[in-house]
């Protein structure tokens, strides 16, 4: 068994995630259509949901209030106070949505349990993740769940020394290609990328990725064909 | 050596936290003053803060979107919408203040570094946490930063789990009684309280604490008297 920890990344890898953004961004664009197009909506969200990224980092509570200030930006501060009730009340619906596992997963979790140390590495708010994963009844497959306040190589690094193993030993498996591969790769991991139906904006690259520690999987069961168990 | 785990509370242990949210407070009543006194702005504001508790979490985005959510039940919903912008703006200047160490912390961390591990166990959002830490200058001494979604008695379980060791060897140090304390000594571990001068409504207690595994120190380089190092 050349590998030790069996990491997971959790919103679209585990559980339906992108697509309650996505109805969210569209109950959004809704409320301000009497401003703008859909479209120039979502770009104008966008912008500021990347502009607070740094500040405010991932996660529901972030996308609350780039919501609110993009309302803001985009009446040029004439909405009425009572949409921004709306946006929050958008935002709470949103940390409410049911968890639904995504096919295979729990079957893929089942295989491997036991024989390797299996774990979450997830971005967003650390409360979310942590109901979520609570609320999956996943929890117990899991030897602990991290939450990321980024996924770049420094942030892998730093999971690896505190798991106590070597980079060839980690192995993740995430819908990502920006945050669950490419870093993993980079600091001489193994990564395996499920490709969920949508995708954020933020998490997708242009260009393919070839390595001889990566591979791309149709389905998440077929991690049992790479992984021994 | 009985104990082989130190860990310390962050915000008003390690650094100010608190005086930096009551300026935010008194500037965000000083915003709804036309509404109503200062005092009865606070409760409200309290008021919502602990119901959206349990969906928000702790920290300042929580922060921002209950001050929002209270200048709406305030003003029954009758604000401008220039006040959201200000409380956004009250926010992102509140996640950006200063990091001030407090007396004797360094001094502290130098005296038991390499003869403990040393750990962070706080509260709030994760990237606020790990952001203010490493502004600290304080990431050296410490061998993680554990932002937990709450500090009651499982959340110390799941943590002493994760540190492999037992809860007699652990040791807690922290300016909240009810946080950092009691949760702690209830599991069988060890814990100081270092007053700040000023605590949050929702960390108060209303009773002695009195254990044998328990003491209260006026300066956190009293410690050292406790502890070999």
């Amino acid at each position: 068994m050349p590998f030790k920890v069996i990491a997971f990344d959790a919103d679209d890898t585990l559980f339906v995630n992108e697509t309650y953004f996505l109805e969210t961004e569209e109950k959004f664009c809704d409320l301000m259509s009497d401003y703008l197009s859909h479209k120039s909506i979502s770009q104008e969200l966008f912008r500021i949901e990347i502009k607070n990224l740094a500040i405010y980092g991932y996660g529901i509570k972030a996308y609350i209030l780039s919501m609110i200030e993009a309302a803001m930006t985009i009446s040029n501060n004439t909405i009425p106070i009572e949409v921004v009730a709306k946006i929050i009340q958008y935002g709470k619906e949103l940390l409410d949505k049911p968890i639904v596992l995504l096919d295979g997963v729990e079957e893929t979790l089942e295989a491997l349990y036991g024989k390797y140390k299996l774990v979450v590495a997830t971005k967003g708010d650390l409360l979310d993740q942590r109901r979520k994963l609570h609320n999956s009844g996943l929890g117990k497959y899991f030897h602990h769940i991290e939450v990321m306040s980024d996924k770049q190589e420094q942030d892998y690094l730093d999971l690896i020394k505190r798991l106590e193993i070597n980079p060839s030993e980690f192995y993740m498996i995430g819908n990502s290609l920006k945050s669950d591969v490419l870093p993993v790769l980079a600091i001489g991991g193994h990564a395996a990328h499920v490709p969920f139906h949508t995708t954020w904006a933020h998490e997708k690259i242009d260009h393919e990725v070839k390595h001889q520690n990566f591979s791309t999987i149709e389905k998440i069961t077929d991690i049992l064909k790479k992984i021994e168990h």
